[in-house]
């Protein structure tokens, strides 16, 4: 069988069924869109799991501690945090809403790592309060607020450091001074006052350091680049603080989006990492510390999938057509952000084959509102659903009411079986915190 | 007095008070963060009023009937409908959402302008039931969606039909041809077609032409080639249909965000096209049309500003200084979205000079979560309040929940008064629409 349909890469669990349609997770996609209405966004448990045990398994290797902590803001509710912590995956969150769908869904705090580079001061006092297990700080204005918190409650705080490593993703080259331009995390020449104001804190926990490297990555250069970098520097202060003893390189796997995506498997990515360690390790002589690494968008991208209604068409000659859906930059505004690129099918007509190249356009008042600039698919129809694959990640977590548009419903998907996770929003909700004044009225 | 404080160059209605802080529509802005919390969107009732009147008195130069249709994607909530509605506006709604905000809070059916490129039946069919004054439509497929429901529920529908004119705003050239390549309007080559099919349903009433050029135009030029090439386009129209009297050009006069904005002011932009369609229809031995413009941005943007409390900095030697803030991409994405520029101050030191520039960062997980790029302002200290200026449009409309942020509220000011107009969600309310199905429990 193809591996496309359409201009469509198969994702893992579709299959097109034996009635012609595409099935995602034991469920007929053009039923889901009938039942749910669209846009409608689907994910699906089975490959999130997937995704989750190929992480541990591949972590396993490791005998000193791998951790992997599921990176909430590529897509968070509470039903994803329960799938999580059933998988024994750590959550990385980064504000109070974050961590409240976390803990409110009973995940345990001690599992969580709570970044951000300004964090209100009930943020972080729930935090602590709760227990959460890492706090990673960024900056000495969090220090100095924990400090106080610590003691105002008498609590140990764990801490990791986030490091400006100065390893840039996207050139593949890096400098191994102190210096980025980065909002993210302290320069290594901050390190000495760092330690001085966290010692000076005997509640306050300093386990180690953090260090992203970026996102959407494709090749493990700058990944095992980072990490010696950041080992080194391990190196270098356990010396003195030989409590320091883990490290947390961030998250930034990259995804397969459309065919020029040459993908790293989690498990090349893991196994990796580990290599480097261990390579790193020994060079440094020193012992070989707890690792932990953030995915969010390798976890759940390809575990989800947006179903649009196709509308009306329309064809500039010489140009080309649009294909309008009932879906638009509110529900994914990637391509608009980041020029980001998508693969598309229709799902009632999976046996056909694709004819024509159209874009698909959004319904929002705005040029920008394109959902896919380039796909091929069948001459379509009004009423075609249409999917667009792999939009598991920053799709509903970016979502808007933009054009007073309501939000989609996010649908979970595995075994045939089919549940609501996020219910869609009514039209007249987008008036629920508008308020008129008296004088007004 | 100076026009600026810090970065800022200082709005309308904007004034250092007498105890040193900036106050904005009689109110002071550090009593405001105090007392509504950050962030915290501020829009001033009597700016609004100001330039709608502005907007009013330039078109009654006009006697042949000009209409200003308030923009609502650019901001709305049900206050903001209430306002529009008192001065005397129309309204220019582009969902069932902006709709339903308008028709709740007493908005005249009448007066409401509807967009669309895809709307669904569901919108259109209470478009039509509430008698909506004018829908726009955008191709063949919402024509048809329109005569069926004409005739279901016969009742006559007044539509004009959008054009893509071929005139850009962006090189202030222009293709006479019927061919552009966005997806909106349609060609001038469709509109036989267009006009035989809205002629095969006898209660579809078109009573002229839409064309809307861009957005954030600053010069006059873009607006008058448009109109003129409209006014050709409905001298040749008339011809055939005698009933075409209506020509409405859109949106897109733009407003000063940073001092690389000349200003074209709302009376120059007015005067303007009213000059040009009288020399136009002269020339073409025709009527003088009844004319509406669709003004947003020009409308509010100024109205508006938005306040945030400084957290820490971030010092990158020879790179730049970060200051922290408790606002990010969530709450105003054009940054991110669009590269915008904005001016900034702080509230709370007002006749202090400004000593240093900085970068003001947001606190989204994301390098690109930046507000303002570049601005000058005196050594920050946690806890001052941080106005980023003129951020009326394009900011609560497009806000989300992303790294689970809870959004902001907006207050309305204007002498001396400040009530909510839109309440802050709060943390927990970012579950709302979680769902945990059974087997998840």
């Amino acid at each position: 069988m193809s591996t496309y349909v359409h201009g469509l890469k198969l994702q893992p669990d579709m299959i097109i069924g034996p009635d012609g349609d595409l099935w995602f997770g034991g469920c007929n996609l053009v039923a889901l869109a009938e039942r749910f209405g669209t846009p409608l966004y689907v994910i699906n448990e089975e490959v999130i799991r997937r995704n989750c045990e190929r992480y541990r398994q591949a972590a396993s290797q490791y005998p000193h501690g791998f951790s992997i902590a599921y990176a909430s803001k590529a897509f968070l509710c509470q039903a994803m945090c329960r799938i999580i912590a059933d998988m024994g995956l750590e959550l990385d969150v980064v504000s109070l809403g974050e961590l409240y769908t976390a803990l409110s869904s009973g995940f345990p705090a001690e599992r969580i790592i709570f970044h951000g580079v300004n964090r209100k001061q009930e943020e972080l006092e729930i935090a602590v309060e709760q227990g959460v297990g890492r706090i990673v700080v960024d900056n000495f204005f969090e220090i100095e607020k924990l400090a106080r918190l610590a003691s105002e409650k008498q609590q140990e705080v764990n801490l990791l450091i986030r490091i400006a490593s100065g390893v840039h993703a996207d050139t593949h080259e890096y400098v191994q001074t102190s210096i980025t331009n980065s909002k993210f995390g302290f320069n290594i020449a901050d390190l000495p006052q760092v330690f001085d104001l966290c010692q000076s804190q005997r509640l306050l926990k300093v386990k180690g350091f953090h260090s992203h490297t970026g996102s959407q990555i494709l090749s493990l250069h700058p990944f095992t680049e980072n990490l010696r970098v950041m080992l080194q520097l391990l190196a270098q202060w356990q010396e003195k603080y030989p409590e320091l003893r883990e490290l947390n390189i961030g998250g930034g796997l990259g995804s397969y989006y459309t065919f020029d995506d040459q993908e790293l498997s989690i498990e090349a990515y893991v196994s990796g990492i580990i290599g480097a360690a261990e390579k790193a390790t020994q060079e440094l002589g020193i012992a070989m510390p707890r690792l932990t690494v953030e995915p969010g968008r390798s976890i759940i991208n390809e575990a989800g999938l947006t179903l649009y209604r196709v509308g009306g068409t329309k064809v500039i000659p010489g140009v080309r057509k649009y294909v309008f859906v009932d879906g638009s930059m509110a529900d994914n505004i990637r391509p608009a952000l980041y020029g980001s690129h998508y693969e598309a099918a229709l799902a009632n007509r999976a046996l056909e084959p694709a004819t024509e190249t159209v874009a698909v356009a959004g319904r929002c008042c705005e040029s920008g509102d394109m959902i896919v600039w380039e796909t091929n698919l069948p001459v379509t129809t009004s009423g075609d659903v249409l999917v667009v694959g792999r939009t598991g990640a920053y799709t509903y977590s970016m979502a808007s009411n933009y054009n007073r548009l309501p939000r989609s419903a996010v649908v979970l998907v595995g075994a045939g079986r089919a549940e609501l996770i996020v219910r869609a929003e009514a039209w007249e909700e987008v008036t629920r915190f508008d308020l008129i004044p008296e004088h007004l009225r």
